[in-house]
């Protein structure tokens, strides 16, 4: 037995059976965590620094090819990389994706949407000012992010006017997703106070059964 | 019957069910372009502009919440935004996405890559470079996502080494949406001779029955 099969027994054995590399601020990492605090499954939780990544070719090297947080190890050891590929094979065959097709693609709509529109504006904004310890270094790029992330909240603020969830009637991966950097923009710099509609979906999430805070 | 539904029949009439908002050197459009393709599926192409954008509020208002192409029309009216999500609900149930979960997560995996690594860089700094019409304006902003899309080219051939496919060992939707700005790097100024997996993978997507180029 090899140490990762080692390492998988023993976890397995403590009813550890998932690994998550993982980053307690980051919003990615986030909605890893509030998908598996929902889904009530039990995993194991290691730290990477987000802002000295020295170590990262070493630790991830093998099991995501960007490199990055969160990666999810499964028991049997295989790796599994980006947020939004992981919170799928997690809540897929949940209550977290619908099973009607149209659907299922709207929740994938809005999750690409995350990755590629909101979070390298809010994400990105908010790393810079509360978590790089340099933000003077960014200040002058700063603007350009402010205003994409203003168009990103005012693309979810129309579509949230008289909807409760982004998708259908009830919480989904979309949610989970768009959550994770919404709740805490303000570390971005931004004002939630001109979106209404994002502000009561931020307090109807918060409010779901289940769900835990960026901090637990 | 109001205006949309008149239309919807009247292309129903003429075998043209789905409706894209394109454009034609867009690699994101041709990703939805390639796989209809690949699954014979007929549709009507509507040309948007990519440099001039002042009419996008106007005709995608109520279709896309980013204004952006591709963003597909169904049969029914209904709207679907985002490359990624559009090729998962056209090709999810074919030869395109795999049945088992895990592999299903990869194929998500390498597409979230490819939005948020990728195509930032790659499509990115081509579109400065060949489309916009005013390359000197991003000169100074060329080298980071020069640098970026060579990181995102040394992880997919890293993986691609001894492999054919991206998952598993037949063409998937991962492949089809890395080779839409992979095949066009050379236009962003990327050269691809220290890629050679990268290089013998381009050459069989492009080898695979039901091809089409980007500018068919």
């Amino acid at each position: 037995m090899d140490g990762r099969a080692a390492e998988n027994v023993e976890r397995a054995s403590l009813g550890l059976a998932l690994l998550l590399y993982d980053n307690p601020v980051s919003g990615n990492c986030y909605k890893v965590r509030l998908l598996l605090a929902h889904l009530g499954l039990p995993y194991e939780r290691r730290t990477m620094d987000v802002v000295d990544r020295s170590n990262r070719r070493e630790v991830l090297g093998e099991l995501n090819p960007a490199l990055r947080v969160p990666t999810l190890v499964l028991d049997d050891g295989r790796p599994l990389a980006e947020s939004g590929a992981i919170i799928w094979y997690l809540g897929d065959g949940t209550r977290f994706v619908p099973d009607d097709a149209y659907e299922r693609a709207q929740v994938l709509q809005w999750m690409f949407f995350e990755q590629y529109d909101h979070e390298p504006a809010i994400a990105v904004a908010r790393f810079w000012l509360a978590y790089s310890g340099r933000p003077e270094e960014f200040a002058d790029r700063l603007p350009e992010r402010i205003a994409a992330g203003e168009r990103a909240l005012t693309a979810m603020d129309r579509h949230l006017d008289g909807r409760r969830f982004l998708v259908g009637d009830a919480l989904t991966l979309a949610d989970i997703a768009l959550f994770a950097y919404t709740h805490v923009a303000h570390e971005g710099g931004f004002d939630l106070e001109p979106y209404p509609a994002v502000r009561s979906w931020v307090a109807d999430v918060a409010a779901e059964p289940g769900h835990v805070p960026i901090d637990a």
